[in-house]
């Protein structure tokens, strides 16, 4: 067990690290050649042109201004000085809703770390518990002076705990009540905001069920006019162009290795680059590359045409999925959130995400379908947290040194050499674990896109929670009971209920210092190497010097990507959960905590608005997956803090603590009644509000232009305009009543029954004609 | 153990006992003096008149046809031939879906018996492990030999059982599926039928905010023309009536005494009635009755008149809730579905009730209010349910010899007397028991209450839920596992996860004896019992012959009840449960709870068909419960046989059978998606269907007229009809458009901002004027 010095010396160097990380950043960032690296977001909404326009020559590239350099951590106050509304209005609500976590952080520790130092702290030290085992020879360290290690058996302190845990559930529960409500706030706000969106009005409909005589279109614009006759305005069908999307993607990069060779040739102007064709340009015939390149793309284009021809044309490519859009806002937000069919699962509505958080691939998964997807993911899930270790231990024994001479023998005098034998037994087996865990978010977000969520959002949101547990049972279980998942599975099973508790309770107070430690290391130097942007920077760097021609590649070059908020997240949440499981255990972990908060605000509040690019806007949706989490370490504290204290045989305090998780479950369902409707549904007043000051203000909207194009598959909007011009005239449909092409029904009399009435009938009768199918 | 012997008597004299109740049921039914306890449906639909007033004076009373007990049966088939749409007319959807619970039961029960005795029944017949078992002392009966106890250890003839249990989910899920969903098109067709109801268009608007300015009618008028200007028709406010009611009450007790007394003075002239008016009349000064009463009354009327009055002009009695109707269907449906305001603790909406199905006292519940209940109501339900035994053994304590004698010393030369002090002995602990028994769906009621529903449908559906749960636990695992249900959960919780399977999966075998008695006494016996109805017809007979003197009177005293369905259901439910878990394990079982499910079947058609009047129509609401319920014993007997197969030392079985539950848990989500919301929501298309079709086949209905007391508290129906005419007078808005008496705001400038637009700005005035309080 480490000693207060050891830390120290851990303290010191991750704080060395953070600093050497944040002098380069402040070096690097006042280069005007990494300029575009350092602050996209900028040249993105067109505020800041490239420095490397004008000046002398080198000025261009190198910051020769000395006193810059003095100020080398201005940039935190610049972050932080962006007030709130303007920080919505630059990089959106998500993004801003994203660093308060980092504030309720703040919020919840910072009072809880006084409140520890000035009661806990003083309670466990002045015992000598440790000292007496000390002296038969049981190890403990200086920090174990002040944990609840040091209080002995059956003391009256312990209700200093107890009492600490009811006062940091409260300020808890407090805290991320207000925090809900605030949100909640931002987001009607938000969505109620001045500027008009699209998604306001529209719906994504699903589901559509099948029908003999008539199209999707045709039968999404009957359904609609008959049942939201004043508020229907019109709506874009959703086309199967993931063929096409593969298409034009494929030509894109054709057309970048011609732009490439075309540098080559154009700097080297004496020799043709050649090329093979073969698989990856290793074997092959050699041709010319231009021409070659030139003529594929021909051929593509001519194929892409053909394809967006079919797509047009072809009934069959029409998906059973729909945007509908409506006349008001109000209408929308009935459409979204009623059941329109019989059948609850066909007619599906629900709010349209905005048009760029579509995820197009996902629309038109019938529902039984969805239903055995999120089986198949949820099992999967189950095996990949608890069983990952299987496939990886397989792994490791095919990479030892013995597994490859058995396998590919002729390596055998390779491998003998001593330097590479003791690298491959070094370094492989904790490979294989490295790249899985750096590939774990790529594989949840795959599983989330089979589970079929409809926007880029959702997919996130989901990958996030299932990181979270991944984290939850693999990196924090993990590390206070050694040993895999599964065999911890394995032993909780044939462990009793109460026993668990018990178990991990007793095992955390011994674990403070390594989780002080992943703090430092994960937390500061970590979050240092966040601001410095090695990654990006070496690549921006190669592809300027490479690709770059235009000042359009060069845009495309710099894209700063979005904050990652299924990996981002997750993170977060685990300090949370470090923090409240030690708050009444080892207080000193404490500090280490905030000073993580503290740190990554500021550097991510710096990231958001001067790199990260958000892709989508989602008004905050994810609010309750974070309070929900906060609620789940809050729980897990609780748990753990039984466990322990009946290992201490402070037997009298379970029936005070047990209230805390009853509490605390009731309040997650209080606030979820509360707030969280706020993130699902749209309220009528707020709609009806917003829909009678815009006739007001703009009598002569014609919203039907305005919505006509917005949800549009992304390869619709392509580089070939007067193409899309086409489309969108063949979307758009002159009339509103379209005759419809229905025949009479084989099972349905051909003179209606109630076919005396003679004005009414007609509309009856196109009820009637619409049954459930 | 019994022996097939012992199970052949018991099966007997309750087979004996069904069959007496039986013939005293045919031989009372047709008495016609009995025929308004029998019959009292019919009397109440008005089919049947009393066969009292006809005929000989002896055939009034005894049925003197002989031949008619010959035929005593045959109200079987008469109960079994009335089609279910019939049914549905006379006795409305809930009776006959309730009904249908039965039928599931055969229909999962019936092939599951032959296949249980075709295939594992032999497989347990062809071992000796029992008779080797006897060899060595160890006893066993006939019973056993046919239970999967009989199967040796570590037998590969546990397949069949794993196949078996396969075999008996899949086919409970796919009769459970189809059941769910012809129960929801039934559903969705009673709600779709042809006659009009108030509840169709009409929505409960719950936690009105105060306002300042306005009275919650006004507010509620002003807020519906804003929100749902085309579709708002008219309100009804909810008054705080309790106080009313109470005096209604009391007069009509008064009113009922005056003429038992008016009764006593015709048959006797010569003396007029005399009373004492203190406490039951046992002491206090002595009044001529009649006088006293009629004083009385007249007292209570005119305080009735006040308070009435009161009810009426006092704004502080209108309660913060409404029932809003529309123009619409289809309206009404949207502003059920959909948030109305900001803050989705206020204006909350919800379809209304029946109006005889509100339950008036819980109206005005505020949302804290609410959520704080339910958790006190929760967390008293689990003290009830495990620590109901402690409050009981206290009184039992009490109520024993000792405590006798001990408080009250003066009854000693009683309770000495040795056939007292044994009849204390013995029945006293157990009556304690048993009428905490009797009472605890009242308790269960009171708590549902309390905790705030706004139905007696809903209150009904949770006082089951929690019924379900405390048999379970107290019957179901009580009878098991012997001990109190709070040393159970003691020794739960100290038991692995692992473990407590098989705890109980052991003993499950060993109990079938016992839970076979248990379906002949409370299945067979029991059910003779209902119908023979002896309660009923006793309480009947003592009102007759005391109390009845006019029709009316006679009317009120065969009030027959509903059907009870917050205990009838769980009893229902609790032989589901024994069915499932003993399907694999003890087919004998099988074919008693066949018997009890189709006897029940035909005796409650019977009791619903010709007794039972059901309060209220909820539109077999409660279906998503039943189905609930049946997936509950589902996965029990799952996880039970995991835990039985796991001490056969069958391990290779666990992985093979725990898929089993992961499947029930995701049909069950999958059903819940699929069918649920037709029992939460309600179509917007059917909503329009049925709008249109009633515009055009009635255009001028006075839909206003229609709803306008449709809701109104049953004090205000009373029987001064005269009085309810004025209420009703006043409750009429004459204008829709309502002038606003809200005086500017303070912190609002008087002039408004956009006050220079004229025309539109008239309407944003109002919606600015109603901001969120």
């Amino acid at each position: 067990m480490a000693t207060l010095g050891d830390i120290g010396v851990s303290a010191a160097i991750n704080l060395l690290t953070a600093f050497i990380f944040l002098l380069a950043f402040a070096f690097l960032r006042l280069q005007p050649f990494n300029d575009r690296v350092y602050f996209p977001k900028w040249y993105l909404s067109g505020l800041r042109s490239s420095p490397t326009h004008s000046g002398a020559f080198v000025r261009r590239f190198v910051n020769l201004d000395f006193r810059s350099y003095l100020r080398f951590l201005n940039w935190m106050p610049e972050a932080i000085r962006m007030p709130e509304p303007e920080l919505i209005e630059h990089a959106g609500l998500d993004s801003a809703v994203y660093l308060r976590i980092y504030l309720i952080g703040l919020k919840i520790f910072v009072p809880i770390t006084f409140l520890a130092w000035a009661i806990l702290v003083p309670v466990n030290w002045t015992n000598s518990t440790l000292e007496l085992a000390k002296l038969s020879n049981v190890t403990s360290s200086d920090i174990d002076k002040l944990s609840i290690s040091n209080v002995p058996l059956k003391s009256q302190r312990f209700w200093a705990h107890i009492v600490m845990a009811y006062v940091f559930t409260f300020w808890t529960c407090y805290v991320l009540m207000k925090e809900y409500e605030k949100v909640a706030t931002m987001r009607l706000q938000f969505l109620a905001s001045e500027s008009r969106r699209p998604d306001q009005f529209t719906v994504l409909v699903r589901n559509v069920p099948p029908d003999p005589d008539e199209s999707v279109s045709e039968l999404v614009e009957h359904f609609f006019l008959v049942n939201h006759p004043d508020h229907y305005l019109t709506h874009q069908s959703v086309y199967n162009s993931n063929k096409l999307a593969k298409l034009v993607k494929k030509k894109k990069s054709m057309q970048n290795w011609l732009d490439y060779y075309q540098l080559k040739y154009s700097r080297n102007q004496s020799q043709r680059p050649m090329m093979k064709t073969g698989f990856l340009g290793l074997w092959g015939q050699k041709v010319d590359a231009i021409d070659h390149y030139i003529s594929e793309i021909e051929k593509l284009s001519k194929e892409i045409a053909e394809e967006r021809e079919k797509v047009e044309t072809d009934p069959k490519s029409i998906l059973p999925a729909a945007f509908v859009s409506f006349r008001s806002r109000w209408a929308a937000a009935v459409c979204a959130q009623t059941q329109q069919s019989r059948n609850p699962t066909l007619w599906l509505t629900e709010w349209a995400p905005e048009p760029r958080d579509v995820y197009w691939n996902n629309l038109a998964i019938p529902y039984v379908s969805l239903a055995i997807r999120r089986l198949i993911m949820n099992v999967t899930f189950f095996f990949l947290t608890f069983f990952f270790m299987i496939p990886i231990a397989f792994v490791q024994a095919l990479a030892s040194i013995e597994g490859i001479e058995k396998r590919a023998s002729f390596l055998k005098p390779i491998i003998e050499i001593k330097f590479i034998k003791s690298v491959i037994q070094g370094l492989l087996p904790g490979i294989a674990l490295k790249l899985f865990l750096i590939f774990l978010p790529t594989i949840l977000m795959i599983m989330s896109k089979f589970e079929g969520f409809t926007s880029l959002s959702s997919l996130e949101r989901r990958s996030a929670a299932r990181y979270y547990f991944f984290n939850i049972v693999n990196v924090f279980l993990g590390s206070i009971i050694t040993g895999t998942a599964f065999e911890q599975l394995n032993s909780f099973i044939k462990q009793s209920a109460s026993e668990i508790p018990k178990t991990i309770g007793v095992a955390i107070p011994m674990k403070a210092t390594f989780f002080i430690t992943y703090i430092m290391v994960d937390g500061w130097s970590g979050i240092a190497g966040e601001v410095l942007m090695l990654k990006p920077l070496i690549i921006f760097h190669l592809k300027n010097f490479f690709l770059v021609k235009t000042e359009k590649d060069r845009e495309e070059a710099m894209d700063p990507g979005s904050i990652g908020f299924n990996t981002g997240e997750p993170r977060i949440q685990f300090y949370f959960l470090l923090g409240l499981v030690y708050a009444t255990v080892t207080p000193v972990l404490l500090p280490f905590i905030i000073i993580f908060f503290a740190f990554a605000y500021v550097v991510f509040r710096h990231q958001i608005i001067n790199v990260y690019n958000q892709e989508y806007e989602s008004g905050a949706a994810f609010w309750p997956d974070v309070h929900g989490r906060v609620i789940i370490a809050l729980i897990i504290s609780q748990v753990l803090m039984i466990g322990l204290l009946s290992t201490k045989e402070a037997a009298q305090s379970t029936p005070f603590l047990i209230a805390l998780p009853v509490l605390t479950i009731w309040f997650n369902s209080f606030c979820r009644g509360r707030y969280e409707p706020a993130f699902k549904r749209y309220p009528l007043q707020e709609a009806m509000m917003k829909d009678t000051l815009e006739r007001a203000r703009e009598p002569n909207l014609n919203l039907k232009a305005y919505l006509q194009n917005a949800y549009m598959h992304p390869v619709f909007k392509g580089d070939d305009d007067e193409e899309d011009e086409d489309i969108s005239e063949k979307l758009e449909i002159e009339s509103v009543l379209v005759p419809t092409k229905r025949q009479s029904r084989r099972n349905t009399p051909v003179p209606s029954r109630i076919s005396g009435a003679s004005s009414p009938s007609s509309l009856t009768d196109v009820i009637k004609e619409h049954p459930e199918p």
